[in-house]
This record gives C-alpha cells, sequence and structure tokens, in this order.
C-alpha cells in the first residue's frame, strides 16, 4: 500500500522545500526574502542565530502531518519537543496562513516574509525555540524534557485529539522525558484521545552525539516495546524515499490507533490488557538538505549543522555563495509567485480552516475552557464555636468539597487531581467515594481504588504530575496538583517555565485564559514528624515568588474553613499559579467560615480575639504566616498577655503572602494605609513564618522600618522529632517568639528577666523531656538547644 | 551450579530472620527487645512509625552481598534507593558491629538492642531512611530518585568498587531514575568499577501498584535489555527457593562482571562495541514475612504493609499477640544468645573487618581523599594596564585553567567534569586539548573528541550531571559541574538534599570532609542573546542561599582574573556546596591578578578607580554583584561623576554574595564595622543585583537603615534581545542606576531635571534603535519601555 502518488510525492516534497526555505530565510536573511536578486552581503542578518539541525525533520513531519490530516480530518496537536525548532514551525504556520490572521503585518508577500525572516532571534522578536507566540503550540522549547509529558496530558479527557509529539534524541536524555515514555499506562483509549510519539534520531545535541542514536535498532525495539510501544522506523536520506515511507507509516500507525480506540469505545467493560500504541522512530540526518561540507569537513549529518551550519557569510563571499546554492537548491521560485505568496497547488496541500494544525482550538485551550463546576464551600464548614478550641485535619475537610467537584463535573470530565502516591496519605480518600486511581496495567482483586477510568493521576513522579496537568490545562481543563511540600521542588523549573509561559500569554490577546495552576502543598515542613529533614523543605514559595508577579500567588490558610475559602477561589481563577499550603495532620481550628472568608478577601486581617489593643495602638504585633507559625504565635501572645497585663499585644494572620508587597510590585499588594493600619508604623512586629525568612525580610523592604521585622522561620534545622521540637529546633516556639517580643519593647524591664527565666526554663524542661525518649546517646543525636538568640 | 550448601542456606536464612527481627523491633519496640517475656502494652512504642513494606527484601539483599563478599573478596558498596529502608540497613550495620563502634552506646546487647529499637523513628532519633547517619551509606533515602546515578557516580574511577545499587519499583517511576539506566553507556570497565542495579518489584508504592511491577516478564526483559542490561530475574515467595536463587544469580552476574573487567583489562586498544551488563530483578512480595492478613484483609504482599502493617498494637490485645507471634516467628533465641549478642555461627557470616559493607571507605570518602593537584592560578592571569580597557571571554580563560588540572591530575584519576552537552559551548574547550568526552557507544569518525577515556561527562541531563558528581564526591573524588544558569534550577531539589547531607555529614565526627560540590553557571540571565525569556532565570541562587548558611557560598565574580581566583578557592575547599556565576561571552576586564585575589579574599570590596569620594564620605554608594551589573553600575557612577562634579561616588563590588550577611548568619558575613566602612551608614546604596532582588533586600535586613538599599535585578522582563536592551528591559541599565541615584541624593536638584532628561531620551534612543530591527510590528512586539519607576 503506497500512501502517495508520485504526483502527490512531489507535491509534498515542494511543500517541504518551502517549509526548508523559510526556516533558512529566518536564520540568514534580513532582506531579499525571494532571491529574486543575487544575495548580497548586505541582505545577510548582522548577527546569525538560529537552529538549523532539527528544522528539515520538523518540517517533514509537519507536512506529512498535513496530508494525513486532509486524508483523514483528525485533530492533530504538534508538540514539537526539540528545543530550538521555531525556524521549522514558524515557517509552517506562515504557510498555513494562521500567522499572518494573528499578526497582520506578517504578510503572505515578499514584504511579509521580509518581516518574518527579520524578526527570528531579533531582538524585540520572537525566540528561536516554539513559545506560546507561535500559533498551534501549547509547548515552551527552551528547557527540554517536557514534550511528550505535555502530549499525554493534552490528550487526557479528549478522546477526538491526537498528539503528534515529536522528540529530539538530545530532549530524549533528560529523566523528564525517559519518565514519560510510561504514560501510555494511564491512558484509556475509550476516553482519552493518544499521542502519537515521533523520535527523532538525528543523531547529535549540541556537540556530542545521542545515546539513542548509536544504539544498534534491536535494542531501541527492545527498549520501546519493553516501554509497551509498537515500533515503527522510517529511516533514510534521500527525501523521496523518506516521504514514501514517512506516508505509508503514517497511514498505518494512524489505522492502528484508530483501531485501537474503536476497539475500546465499541466494548462494553473494562479492558485492562496492557495496548501496544504505535510510535515511530524518524532517523535523518541532521541537518539535511543543507550544506554538505565546508573545506572538506562535513556538516550535513553532523553536530556542525546543530546552530548555524555556515557562520561569517556576510564577510566571506565564497560562503555568501554557498549559501545561496542552499537557498536556490529549494527552487523558491517554483513554490512562490513573484509577489511571495504560495503557488495555489500547495495551497491545496493546507488543510481546510478549522483543520490547520496552527488553529487548533487544543493548543488555544481557553477557547475550549468550560467553567468548572462548584459546589458551594461554605457547605462543607466546620462548624466553630470558639476560636482554637476543637482540631481537625484540614485536608482532610476539603477532601469532602474535591468529591464533590469531580461529581459535578462527571459529565464535563473536565477534572483530575494530579498527584505522586498520596492522595489517601495527603487525607483527600474522600475523593474515592466517587473517584478512583487511574491504571491501565493489569489490575488485581486487592488493589485500592484502582480502575481504567479514574480521575485521580497517581504515579511516583512529581515531573509527569506537572507535566500531565500542564498539558491538560493548557488545552482547557482543570485540575489540581497536591504535593508533599519539600518534593514539589522537584518541578521548580517547570513551575518557572509554566510561568514564563502564562506571563507571554496574556501579553497575547488572541490567547486565551486558561485555568490556573494549583498546587496544594501539604505534609510541609513542620509536620515531619518521622520522615524527619529529607522532608523539610518549604523552599518552593522561593522559587514561586520571584516570579512575575501578576502571575503567581501563594496562600497559607491557618485552619480548614480558610483552606475552604482559598481552594473555591483559586479553582475558578484563571491564568495564574497558586501556592496554596496547609496541614494535614490534626490540629486547632480557628476561623467561623464568615470569618476564614473575610480574611481571604483581605488577605490579612487582625485577629481581635486573640490580643488586647482593642483597636488602638499595640506596643507589639504578633504577626503570623502558616498553620504552624499561626498556632505558635496565639500561644506567644496569649504568654505575653498573661504576664504582661499592661501590655498591649495584637495579632496579625497572613493568609496572601503577596499581600504584603508593596502594590507596585503585586496585584494583591496592600497599600501604605492598610499595611500601617495592621502593622501600625513603628510597634515592633516579631513575625512566624511557615517558610525561610527571607522572603518576609524583601517583602517589607521600602515599607515603614522594615528594621523593626523580626522574623522566625524554617533555618534548616531539622530532624526526625515532635511537632513542637521542631520550632523549638528553628527558634521559631511560643517561647522563642515571646521572648523575643519582651526584647524588642521597652519600658518592660522590670518583669523582663523573670519572663525570660519562665521562657527558658520551658525550654530546658522541653530539652529534657526530648532526651528522656533517648535516655543518653549523645553520639546519635541531632538535637540541641537553639538557646534565645 | 548451586553457590549454597544446605547448612549454608540455613545460616543465611537464620541472619536474614535476624536481620528482619531487628527491623521489626525498630518500628515496634521501646522495651523487651530479646522477647525474653511476652510482649506487652508497655513494651510498645507510644507512636508507631517507619516502612516494614521494603525492610525484608532490602534484608535479604544485604545478607546474600554479604555471602558473596566472603566468596570473592569484593568492595562492595550498598546503595539503598528504597526511601524508607533504614530499618533494614540499620539492622544490618549494627549486626555487622560497625554501629556500635561508631555509636558506642549502642551496644550488641539487650541494652544496646533497646537504644537501638527506641532511637528509630523517635524524637531526636535517627529518621526512618537512611541518611548521612547509616554507616556505609553515600545515598539519602528521603526523594527518591536518584539511587542509580548516584551508584553510577560512585563507581567511576574506582575499578575495584562493586556498586549494588537497589531500586524500588516506586522510585524506578521518577524521571530521573528512568533517565539514570543509560549510564551505562559512560561505564568503561577497564577503569571505572561496576554498578549491580537490583531492581526490586515488591508491587506497590505506599497506595497504588507500580507499573513496573505489573509489567509482563517478557516486557521487562525487552525493556532493559534494550537499555542494554543482561537481566536476570529472581522471584519467588519461598525463602528457601530464593535463597537459592538469589545465590546462584549473584554468583553468575559477579563472574559475568569480573569476566566483562578482565576482558577490558587485559585487551588493548579501546573497544567500543556494546557492553550488556548485569541487572538482577528480584520479585518477592511487599512485606514479606510480616502479617499475612487481619480480619481477613490481605497484608503480606499488599501495599498495607508498606509502612507499619499493624497499627493500634498497644491498644489491642488482639494485635498485640499477633506482633509477638510475628517477631517470634523469626525464633530470636536461636539468633541471640541471652545476653543479645548474635550467635558465633551467624557472627562467622559477616565479612572480616575491613570488608564490611557498613565500614566500606568509598562510603566515606574522605577517608580516600587526595588533594587535588592544582597549578598556580595566577599563570593564567589575564595582564590588565587598565581596567575596563580590553575584552575577553572570562571561562574561555579558566578553561585553560581547568586543562592543567586534568594534566596536573590524569595519574590520579580523581577530577573529571560533569556538564550537560556545553563545554564548548560555555567556552571551556581548552580542556579537550587533554582529555575528552566519555562515550561507551558506537564512535564515528566526524565525532569531536570522543572517547572511551575521556574525563567530560557530557549528558543532555542535568540530573545525571549532579547525580554523578554527587556520587563521585561522596566517595573522594574532584568535579566540577559548568551549567547554563537557567537550567541548573532542574536540579534544585537535589541540590537542597546534597545540602542537607553535608551538614548532617559535618555534625558527625566520623564522617570525613569530601571535596566540595562546584558548579560554575554560565550563559547566564543576562547574556541569552538569542535564546529568550525561557534561558532566563538567576532562580538558583534563591535556592542555595535558604541551604544551612555554613555549607552554601556563592561567588559572583565581575570579571575573569576573578573567576581564577574563586575557582581555585572552590577547588581547594571541602564540604562546601560553591556556586560560581561567571559569563562566557566577550565583556570588559577590570582587575589585575592581585586586585582581583584582594576582592576574593574580602568578599567585597571599594573599587577606588571608579568612585570620587577618596576615602572620604560618599554621596551615594553604587554597589554590584554579578558581571553584568558591574558594567552597568561602573558605566552609571561615570555618568554621575561627570554630571555632578561634586557628587561624591562610591563603587562597591560583591563577589562573594554572603559577606553581605551578617556574620551571625554566614561565616563569610561582614561585621559590622566592615560593612559600614564600605557602605557607609546613611548613604543611599543603588545596588545592581545579577538575579532577583529579594536576597539583597533580605542579606542587608538588620543592617543600618536598610531602607536606603535600592536594589534592581531581574525582574521577569526578558525576550530574544541585546545584551543592553535585557539591562533597560529589567530597569537595571546604567541610565536606570544612574536616574535612580539622583533621586535618592539629596541637594541636586538643579541639575537633576536635566539629567534625568538625559536619561530618558538616551532610553528613548534605545528603544528607537530596538524598533528599527522590527520597522513596525507591533502585534508581535514585547519590547516596552520600563520607565523610571
Amino acid at each position: 500500500m503506497t500512501a502517495l502518488t508520485i504526483n502527490r510525492t512531489e507535491l509534498i516534497h515542494a511543500y517541504w522545500r518551502a517549509a526548508n526555505y523559510l526556516a533558512v530565510g529566518q536564520i540568514y536573511l534580513q532582506d531579499n526574502p525571494l532571491l529574486l536578486e543575487p544575495l548580497k552581503p548586505e541582505h545577510i542578518k548582522p548577527r546569525l542565530l538560529g537552529h538549523w539541525g532539527t528544522s528539515p525533520g520538523l518540517n517533514l513531519i509537519y507536512v506529512h502531518l498535513n496530508r494525513l490530516i486532509n486524508d483523514t480530518g483528525a485533530n492533530i496537536l504538534y508538540v514539537c519537543g526539540p528545543g530550538h525548532g521555531a525556524p521549522a514551525i514558524v515557517a509552517n504556520t506562515y504557510l498555513e496562513g494562521t500567522y499572518t490572521e494573528i499578526y497582520p503585518s506578517i504578510e503572505q508577500n515578499a514584504k511579509g516574509m521580509k518581516k518574518l525572516f527579520r524578526q527570528f532571534s531579533t531582538p524585540g522578536g520572537i525566540p528561536s525555540h516554539t513559545s506560546a507566540h507561535t500559533p498551534g503550540s501549547i509547548h515552551e522549547g527552551g528547557e527540554l524534557g517536557y514534550s511528550l509529558v505535555h502530549a499525554y496530558g493534552a490528550v487526557m479527557d479528549n478522546p477526538d485529539l491526537l498528539a503528534a509529539c515529536v522528540i529530539g534524541d538530545g530532549e530524549a536524555e533528560t529523566g523528564p522525558l525517559e519518565g514519560s515514555w510510561k504514560s501510555l499506562a494511564f491512558i484509556n483509549p475509550k476516553t482519552d484521545g493518544a499521542v502519537l510519539p515521533i523520535l527523532h534520531l538525528n543523531g547529535y545535541k549540541i556537540s556530542g552525539p545521542t545515546v539513542l542514536a548509536r544504539m544498534e535498532e534491536n535494542r531501541l525495539r527492545s527498549l520501546f516495546s519493553g516501554y509497551g510501544y509498537e515500533v515503527f522506523l522510517v529511516e533514510g536520506d534521500d527525501p523521496m524515499v523518506v516521504h514514501g515511507l514517512m506516508a505509508e507509516t503514517l497511514d498505518f500507525v494512524y489505522q492502528r490507533i484508530k483501531a485501537i480506540q474503536y476497539k475500546a469505545r465499541t466494548s462494553n467493560g473494562s479492558n485492562t490488557q496492557h495496548i501496544s500504541w504505535p510510535m515511530i522512530i524518524l532517523r535523518t540526518p541532521k541537518g539535511w538538505t543543507g550544506p554538505k561540507e565546508w573545506k572538506g569537513v562535513p556538516i550535513e549529518g553532523t553536530f556542525r549543522s546543530h546552530q548555524v551550519p555556515l557562520t561569517g557569510v556576510r564577510e566571506d563571499p565564497e560562503k555568501l555563495k554557498m549559501l545561496e546554492e542552499w537557498m536556490r537548491s529549494y527552487r523558491p521560485e517554483e513554490l512562490f509567485d513573484n509577489k511571495g505568496a504560495l503557488i495555489p497547488e500547495l495551497v491545496n496541500l493546507i488543510p481546510e480552516n478549522g483543520k490547520r494544525m496552527s488553529e487548533l482550538p487544543y493548543a488555544n485551550g481557553g477557547l475550549l475552557l468550560k467553567e468548572l463546576l462548584l459546589p458551594d464551600f461554605k457547605k462543607y464548614a466546620l462548624p466553630i464555636r470558639q476560636p482554637g478550641t476543637i482540631e481537625s485535619e484540614s485536608t482532610r475537610n476539603l477532601g469532602k468539597y474535591l468529591k464533590d467537584i469531580f461529581k459535578l463535573n462527571a459529565k464535563n470530565r473536565n477534572f483530575r487531581i494530579f498527584c505522586p502516591d498520596e492522595t489517601t496519605s495527603n487525607r483527600l480518600d474522600a475523593v474515592f467515594e466517587v473517584t478512583e486511581r487511574r491504571f491501565m496495567e493489569q489490575i488485581i482483586p486487592n488493589d485500592d481504588h484502582l480502575s481504567v477510568d479514574g480521575r485521580v493521576m497517581e504515579v511516583l513522579s512529581e515531573h509527569l504530575c506537572e507535566g500531565w496537568l500542564e498539558g491538560y490545562l493548557l488545552t482547557g481543563r482543570h485540575g489540581l496538583f497536591p504535593c508533599y511540600e519539600a518534593f514539589v521542588t522537584i518541578v521548580d523549573s517547570m513551575v518557572s517555565q509554566y510561568a514564563k509561559w502564562v506571563k507571554t500569554s496574556r501579553e497575547l490577546p488572541w490567547r486565551k485564559p486558561v485555568a490556573s495552576l494549583n498546587y496544594l502543598l501539604t505534609s510541609h515542613v513542620w509536620r515531619q514528624d518521622n520522615n524527619g529533614y529529607s522532608h523539610q523543605g518549604p523552599g518552593f514559595i522561593d522559587t514561586v515568588v520571584n516570579k512575575k508577579s501578576a502571575v503567581v500567588r501563594i496562600y497559607l490558610p491557618p485552619d480548614a474553613n480558610s483552606l475552604l475559602s482559598v481552594m473555591d477561589h483559586c479553582l475558578r481563577s484563571k491564568d495564574y499559579v497558586n501556592v496554596v499550603i496547609a496541614g494535614k495532620q490534626p490540629e486547632l481550628q480557628w476561623l467561623t467560615m464568615d470569618e476564614a472568608i473575610e480574611l481571604c478577601t483581605k488577605g490579612a486581617a487582625v485577629w481581635p480575639w486573640v490580643g488586647n489593643d482593642e483597636g488602638g495602638m499595640p506596643d507589639v504585633v504578633m504577626a503570623c504566616s502558616g498553620d504552624v507559625p499561626t498556632l505558635e504565635t496565639v500561644a506567644a501572645a496569649e504568654l505575653l498577655m498573661a504576664y504582661f497585663p499592661d501590655l498591649k499585644v495584637r495579632l496579625v494572620n497572613v493568609l496572601d503572602l503577596m499581600s504584603l508587597s508593596p502594590l507596585a510590585y503585586h496585584p494583591h499588594g496592600m497599600s501604605e494605609a492598610l499595611f500601617t493600619s495592621l502593622f501600625t508604623d513603628t510597634a515592633p512586629v516579631i513575625f512566624a513564618f511557615h517558610g525561610y525568612v527571607r522572603i518576609i525580610h524583601d517583602l517589607v523592604h521600602g515599607r515603614p522600618e522594615p528594621a523593626r521585622f523580626h522574623v522566625r522561620g524554617f533555618m534548616e534545622e531539622g530532624t526526625t522529632t515532635t511537632p513542637f521540637d521542631m520550632v523549638v529546633l528553628n527558634q521559631m516556639s511560643r517561647y522563642h517568639l515571646a521572648m523575643e517580643a519582651v526584647k524588642r519593647v521597652g519600658g518592660l524591664s522590670e518583669q523582663v528577666p523573670a519572663f525570660i527565666d519562665f521562657c527558658e526554663k520551658k525550654l530546658v524542661e522541653h530539652h529534657e523531656y526530648i532526651c528522656k525518649y533517648l535516655d543518653d546517646m549523645p553520639e546519635i543525636k541531632n538535637w540541641k538547644w537553639g538557646g534565645t538568640k
């Protein structure tokens, strides 16, 4: 069976030449785009930047996918893994007309083509990798490793979507990419779409060969069939042969995918037999059709074609000639008319409007976004008669709310939880009353809430959870990523890239808002009772806080009701990265739902039932952010008021961390007036913070007398110990806070020494209590008393 | 062939029972360690914590490796991947006597055993995962994913070492672990040791099954033989059968490894044919030998045995009885004498002193550390006649110094560079004059500096670079990790865990110092000329700065000579994490080598040849940290002095970031006296910083009048643009700095408006210059003028 007639092969080849021509043009030219005159030095950009090596392969795949769309009407999302593949992808979106529709000044004529070339990798222009600017893309091509996981996230609950995911052999060496192959163990052909991985082995990274490219074919086949794929190899360096092979293979794998889906969608019951999904390994030369060599040194097929294969073209007439020959080898005069428009025969190869990959609505997920149906969160409120009198696990309560979200959106199938095997551990197991963990490999009787239709995606890989969720959100759905706080830093760099994507998307009016990326960080630094030091790390806050302020928000609800209110807010929001940090252990509950809502609305508030300043000027402000810091601060305030009845104490709880920021730096930042109404402008502030103290020092910089803020937080003292010992080790205990307060407040001199004695005695008692556990094992004991400094 | 006689099998089984008994004891008991009396509630710990599920498998592997050591004299490093495997590993190190040698109060008798049990997962005790406390370990068992990469790093250049690496099937789902399998493409049997991966499929993570455990055997074999391994399966739930299989298999794979090594070590020439190294897949029940079920619900072999398989033992007599039966099933009375010492027949199974895995010197690398031989870095100095007159690529100069390090240490074979395919891109290619990139797959004629003996480890995986280097350092060698600044954040969480390890090691006198973990971050945020926003991220500083201050140091050398001096310092240091950030692009050079050394020694210094305060009181301090900020600040200072001849300007360069910290918080912190001698205590300070401004705001918190520090840095404005445009976009240009200065200094009112006009005009000119690139493409342009706010 041959998918192409000879004539069609030639047309496809011509289209490929056009795309290749445009890719080279973007790298080299600032004028004379159609080569209507001989190439002169002044037509060449002053600085040559961009990546040629991967481009011809990406173009080849693109035109063949177009052919497949024309023949089948498939909805295909092109996920471009190779880092700097923009010359190819942009070329294709330009050929399709979408680029001009979005950016009208890049017209489909010589003038527009010149602009297309000039803007590429040029100051103020577009980057040399795919980005939010690129129509049809949901994937930033800068940091490598996430193409396949994005593709899998995109097809979940999108049964009519086929994500063709091109993976460069460089990217294929990264851990996250290698970890993504097993995603197919979570894809249900009945209700999910399909991913077609196309591993493009062109042999080299920047300088060295890739491991996969040097494997013998039998090992490649063995590796990927082990992962569960049916491997199809397309290999060659003769374009006409490769066109034939590629078309035939694409037809075949497409039929295979349709057959898998048909079988699953027409059968009853849930089949958990392993399904072997097709994938393509495409082996073509790096920099294919580019310069073969330069003075005897090979370029095509080697790492030397990775970026700009011929440099110094402007200065060297011989190289200029070679570039011209190279560009003319695509015979642009046969591809574009003399005004620069693609000839009609090639326009015919473009899929009809609505089907072009560059305008696929899935790649602009906001277009498809259905609002998440949310129950009234107030229904789940814990009844609070008096603050601090009942204990509850805040996340367990949230689980009931999440359960009802699954119920309400069951029909829409647009909400999932992504979590590294910790849903139960994080006390969210109420959701298992209405859904299960997704698993497509063998399921056996003793498995716990496991099914082929589950909407809880548990895999022991933070990278997969993050990447799947990103792909799921960017194609217009909703999700939540609950994670152990320490281990979410595994995806520090991913969230940084995602925040960049969101910032850039927001600047592009044609990109429609998508649901926010929501983290629920629990099992946090202060309550790692048995896990110890390796599990204690609040650094994710620091990563997120530095991102563009309009994009990120960080919430530290102190109890169950405020957690509900915050989460409702986050799940309704769009185009944000929301980080919510809340404990899973039993903890004192403080706020009624009304109070919780008020705190969430304001971001930070005085807790009048703790302090005694009664709206007057306090002598000291006891501030806190986070559940454990809140507990210690309330206790410290009580201690202070009991010992120093004349001392005016105010407690301020900060739930929305960015509310501390000046308004100029964050949209949630509070005004100077509100800031001083909470913290005064002169009183000492003792601030107990969930994370590292640096952030608070920064956030109050520029506020009145920032030196009066004395911040306590995690100082990397941790071990396997009691929750209270943790706050002692890190000098954030009630006693440390209270001692700090009396030292900072003037006019208490008489009583102070006795109070310090009292606090220190309490700490020594605590020390003895801890030592009691171990009798006398000085060699093993980490514990040391932090003293009162 | 059977490796074991029947008698020996029974002894091994008995030893395994002893280890299992001790593992259970650690989880449950606080008294009655030998069960000399019936178990009572008060013998049970008040809170039951720990992980049973993985322990029997780990113990099985341990005793069988002991047997192999006894028979062969092999040096075996036990790398324990399963996260919470401490009950098993600690039990074995205790049986071997090493634990008691290191921690004398944990005696090898009933009293010591009781302490052993009590300290486990108890306040102030030891964590439930392997850690620096665990003798014989180089691997923290908290954050999963790095066991295999650590094992591979450990065996590099250690030809006599065999790392037996146990990988849990949970951990095997992480991206970094999946990415580690291909490490064998970088291991040369001639000069490196060997890794024996033992993939332990016990079926479950915390709650769900693992993907690998549910794969059919043929897929498992296919997958791992694709990766290049020869797979040996050991499977069963009958201990006696498994003992036999395991012993036989270990003998077989050990011989296989020796044969591979013998062949490589006795042949001449470099063989680059793929070598199939053996690995073992061990499939045994989770929680093997533990409780079978509770009231009809299965425990053994299911996720329910992951942590504490029987809870509420103290309260429930029936459960207490079951625990007692479980513990007595190991027949402790046959294993330990009535004083609690292991019986002599079992002591005989312990490898002789010097060979016990728990005392392996490789696992306490400081014992083996040879000083790195360093050339005199001053020899590589750039000659500087006058500051700011010549341009040079600072990292290229460093490359020459690194080249000579390779030469000097060629015989010792104890220095490597680990880098994601960027050695040349980072301008360090001088090293290729004396060494190559390491590669063990096929090498073809056109490859560039590629060999089986290369000491530059290039793989497109920051995880592998980091993990290999960690393993290499912890076994007593030296290394450097050059990386693109933005993408080093991929290993944020790894460096956090490593810093924890170093902090803990330092508290343990028996752990000897190892060489520091040295990063060279280049291709940094300010010089991503064509790469654009995705490549712009200075967040690694923020991650590192929060780690325990005694462990981390951050250096921002402004030029080539200071980079040399800093790098020399870092390569000599021990037990630190050193981050050095330096540009690779041509940049102005400032300091003679003597001046550079002085700056490095002080951490921060006045540059008297820029300012005009001549030792007197300046009106404004222009401070900077980082190469690009330095350039802009020098230019800003010149502008100011030219326009305001009466204005006293001082320039302070901060090379050692932590020198800004109060001495109480960091050992490098400068005294108040030094701080005010640099920054005065009242003058406004305009601070241009390489990274996010928060860090500076924090570091100066508590210093005199911190509000006078006005910091500029990266504010997440980035695109593909010129270097100068980057500083404009982020409002850190010379004009922004100078305008900020005049606004902050009083008494300049007359001249100020004209100067502001001048600066703004310059910025508008710049804007026009950038726009010129693009003619008029408003839709695509990201560029916006930041104004003067």
